[in-house]
């Protein structure tokens, strides 16, 4: 598909998804090639095609609009018309993300698919020393000790590893969660209500697209590449388009591409948002997986208006199962308690108590270190293979750190029946439109 | 507060939530009556006030018709406005509920107001067996083999344990859930879109509210007593007039009066809401804790549409920290799947691993019937004790089975207040206003 050709789809996804409705003024030339950061002569011909094809009209010395005789917007997502959305529609489009998930955790499969870490990764017996322990006092088996915002211990030692990176984040602004994915969607739940513009970049992490569409927000969606990460340009210029309320990203090994921002461009990062008042919130959880000498610092480092939510796990470094995430979520860490409290009570007592029993007792920080050395040489090793087997038209986008590679695949090979054939050989991947709204539909 | 007083407030909130918008034809005289369960006289009374507050106007050989002139619906709740609802507000409500439930698990505390069971009666030695045995296998640490719907052993034990009463569920239709909260969320989630109505009874669990509000429903609610339970009457008729879409009840020992529906009533109550294709979305947490020789039968044991959600725990009577609780959720098993795939991945493999093994290697009937027994007796000893101590004009309504004891108080006695001074000499009771709409206000 060519760049227009891209740029086109997008436009007329975000007139499906509600954001424009029928007669609305779309951005000027000038103005969309800075939000899509491709070029005029790109957006005239992407305009061009919508127009032939009758989606969008000129209006001499106006500009461009939404056909007001356009179907109304398909309910298949976030929007105006998503009040109206039936239930079955917001399932209908996880359907993709769910079936190569359950289909990467058949027993058999080769899962390149699957972001899971391999569960051999673990430091099985000192987690079942703590297991043990903590399962013989009374506590673990009570709920009312681990409400939200969860187990003190627990919060104290997760705050602890912030002021080890020199970041001043307090016991009290963290709230222990089922894993990173209910910080990050009580997270947005609590900075946003239905009809809201969220920022994200596109490709990104499939659950942040699950959660727009499920919270029924509007998307604005910021081109990222593997090889730059995301347009630090567009995402100004739609800042100053659109009233947006929040921002999620992954600033550090992105899922999909493995990028991570510089300490620079996360600086500028909350500084911009602070300006626009625009909450980020900092998907994180591969964070603790880096190469090099020092821990990348998190976006949360420069935030000093309590603005930045910063979601994280120990799902992708020390265990998956036990399903314990955090948010540090500077002002809004009682919004985040409430609902919590409303919606799963709380994170397993057995579970907070038993990683607040691993922080204290085992050496966490040796068994990262073996962890990045293992997940380092893994890598290495599948690029290599992939290197010497894959065609030389396919880009091979490896980055330090995480466990993520991102294959660029030449014109005409279309991902989707790449990844089904694949799987008929009981080998899963992601194909990439699962990280965009385009294939969520 | 008088009875007509009651109808009014109740109207004038359901104007306030949006139900009925400026302008909206109110039901007459005789439906108003059937709705809420009171005589004519009650409901004239009631327009009257509303007439001479200005909130209702009467048009003559028309009927009753919010004032045109009212200020829009608060935004409080859910409603046709609710798309405008800053997060904030959705906080503010379940505010008192927070406050009540935290300060009931401070050390210390008498708490009378919490619906969390004593953690002493947990079988903590065998529990901590079965942990530690779940925790030496390397599969407590995999996230992938227990993706929803969750461990395929317990939804066999938990599918066996309904086949013990004769209740034919597939563990197909099984979803494990973190507690039944989760169970009940997700369920009201798979059936409804924003703006939806949903029944509920009045007074009723909190959580309800909660859910209705969070996912900006509009609530229906129908008066139920402590002496008689849910107007079945006035059920009938609020799904004649409205077009509802769920209905959520606790049908055995509710939360908080301690009432069971017969079982006359619940296949009734399925049939109506069958006729109507109404989903009964069942809250039957309290269900091991009866009194007597046999496990009172659920609603779902009518259900033949599969249009009745299930939702249970072991929370109330195995142990609560661990947070598993299921959902038998008929036809929408997969929808519920993947709403829970979205929002918190799953539930913590070692807890479901537990209770597996606790329920194939235990005596769990055995350790049911201990528990059944020494609840009976701290109610009986508790109710004793408030006779002899509180004056006669308190009624005390004691169901069998369960743990809730409903006081009722005398006039001019504000529950509100009494919870207040019995907080502050570290007794803490839930007062009535925290299971009704008003309350959360």
């Amino acid at each position: 598909m060519k760049k227009y050709q891209q740029v086109a789809a997008s436009i007329q996804h975000q007139i499906a998804l509600g954001a424009w409705l029928p007669g609305d003024k779309l951005p000027s030339l000038r103005e969309q090639a800075a939000l899509t950061g491709t070029s005029l002569i790109t957006v005239t011909h992407a305009y061009q095609q919508l127009e032939r094809q009758g989606v969008i009209q000129v209006r001499p010395q106006s500009g461009y609009y939404v056909s007001p005789t356009l179907a109304p917007p398909v309910s298949d997502g976030p929007g105006p018309q998503a009040g109206s959305d039936s239930p079955a529609d917001i399932q209908g489009i996880s359907q993709a993300v769910f079936d190569v998930l359950q289909s990467s955790c058949r027993p058999g499969m080769v899962a390149f698919g699957s972001a899971f870490p391999d569960p051999g990764l673990f430091p099985h017996r000192q987690l079942n020393q703590v297991l043990t322990r903590v399962s013989s006092s009374a506590t673990a088996y009570s709920v009312a000790d681990y409400l939200p915002p969860g187990s003190l211990p627990l919060r104290r030692a997760i705050a602890r590893r912030y002021a080890q990176q020199g970041i001043a984040v307090d016991a009290a602004e963290i709230v222990i969660t089922a894993g990173a994915l209910e910080a990050l969607n009580l997270s947005l739940s609590a900075v946003t209500a239905p009809g809201d513009y969220v920022i994200v970049e596109t490709p990104c992490f499939y659950g942040a697209l699950q959660a727009i569409q499920r919270l029924r927000l509007k998307p604005v969606t910021i081109p990222s590449t593997a090889g730059e990460g995301i347009d630090m340009a567009a995402l100004e210029t739609a800042l100053s388009r659109w009233p947006v309320k929040a921002c999620w990203l992954m600033t550090t090994h992105q899922n999909p591409t493995g990028y991570s921002l510089s300490p620079e461009k996360k600086q500028h990062l909350v500084a911009l948002l602070a300006r626009h008042q625009v909450v980020l919130i900092e998907d994180d959880v591969y964070g603790e997986l880096y190469d090099g000498v020092a821990k990348p610092l998190p976006a949360k480092t420069w935030d000093n208006a309590g603005q930045v939510l910063h979601c994280a796990s120990f799902s992708k470094c020390l265990v998956a199962g036990f399903r314990i995430g955090w948010v540090a979520a500077g002002k809004y860490a009682r919004s985040i308690q409430q609902m919590q409290f409303m919606s799963t009570l709380s994170a397993s007592s057995p579970m907070q108590l038993a990683v607040a029993e691993y922080l204290a007792t085992q050496r966490y920080d040796a068994h990262l270190k073996r962890l990045r050395h293992t997940l380092h040489q893994r890598k290495q090793y599948a690029r290599a293979l992939l290197a010497a087997t894959l065609p030389e038209a396919v880009t091979i986008h490896c980055h330090p750190g995480g466990y993520f590679l991102w294959l660029e695949l030449p014109p005409g090979i279309d991902s989707q029946r790449l990844s089904e054939r694949a799987l008929a050989d009981n080998i899963s991947i992601a194909p990439g439109h699962l990280f965009t709204f385009q294939g969520l539909c």
